[in-house]
């Protein structure tokens, strides 16, 4: 786990964001030389894989700035200071979607961009999921458009590219395992 | 792809890094309101799944600055200024493990971190990979251990957090169905 191991020398903050903050470490490599590393600071992420009891799978859609178009995405968001992961994944749920879940299971974590961003989203799967009597309320700057889709349909979504994320693409590939066993 | 656009109203560079950019938009909401985005410039990636002819999986251990531990990835790397990403695949296979392949296939491009970064990581397939006669040197501040696992041993790197990061954690997914049927 330290292998390789590059010792921080100097740390400088370059700049605080409302989300995230970038900083760069001056480092002593193995190799008895120094570099540079820059690195984004980000709270860390949840995001969930969850189907209807007629094996439909919940999609948003939304606008990523970043990318300059919209997406199709699992459910996600970012976890609050001091929020237990799996409360972020039911809060984010129940907001972006309107269901919710009693029976939220974890299933993998994993580091976004580990050469330049801290950011590890942790991921969830719920199963019968239950449509709320009154949805939970977004975050003002936030819109998103809720879909159900099918396995079939959401193969068609990463063909042409509207699935066009990291998480999603690992919960298409591990819903349809999932879904051929079931 | 345009639903719930963001229409740009300022764009103000923060930082200006070897490897990354910090911007901050002011965007004009669907709702007619205005929010801030912080976005992280980056040149883009590749990934590259590599497979021997005996079904050995090709990895490499690195130290990760910004998650303070080494973990196991698939080979990858940065897009040079004008290179095309098949070149990447094809020059970062060589420079990381010394083996190289004639016949690099496209698989799936996606975005790692699109709520504040545009990283693209385009993701390559190689079987029957040759060991070159002579390794391709690394970068200079670069250091990476090879290893070649069958795709049950990649499994229990997965379970113990090894491999810890989106593009590997696909990668295996998509190696074990490719496997299986191969």
């Amino acid at each position: 786990m330290k292998k390789f191991e590059e010792k921080t020398i100097t740390s400088d903050f370059k700049y605080k964001g409302r989300v995230i903050t970038l900083q760069v470490d001056e480092v002593l490599l193995a190799n008895g030389k120094t570099s540079n590393r820059e690195i984004v600071k980000h709270p860390g992420a949840v995001a969930i894989m969850a189907i209807t009891e007629d094996k439909k799978i919940i999609l948003v859609e939304q606008y990523r700035k970043a990318l300059e178009r919209s997406i199709i995405e699992i459910p996600a968001g970012k976890i609050e200071p001091g929020e237990p992961p799996e409360a972020t994944a039911r809060r984010e749920l129940e907001e972006e979607t309107g269901y919710t879940s009693s029976n939220l299971q974890y299933v993998q974590s994993f580091a976004t961009s580990p050469g330049f961003a801290d950011e590890i989203i942790h991921l969830y799967f719920a199963e019968n999921i239950e449509k709320m009597t009154k949805k939970a309320d977004l975050d003002e700057d936030e819109f998103v458009e809720l879909m159900h889709v099918s396995i079939q349909e959401m193969e068609s979504l990463v063909e042409n590219k509207q699935i066009f994320d990291a998480k999603t693409a690992f919960a298409f590939l591990w819903l349809k395992d999932y879904l051929k066993e079931a």
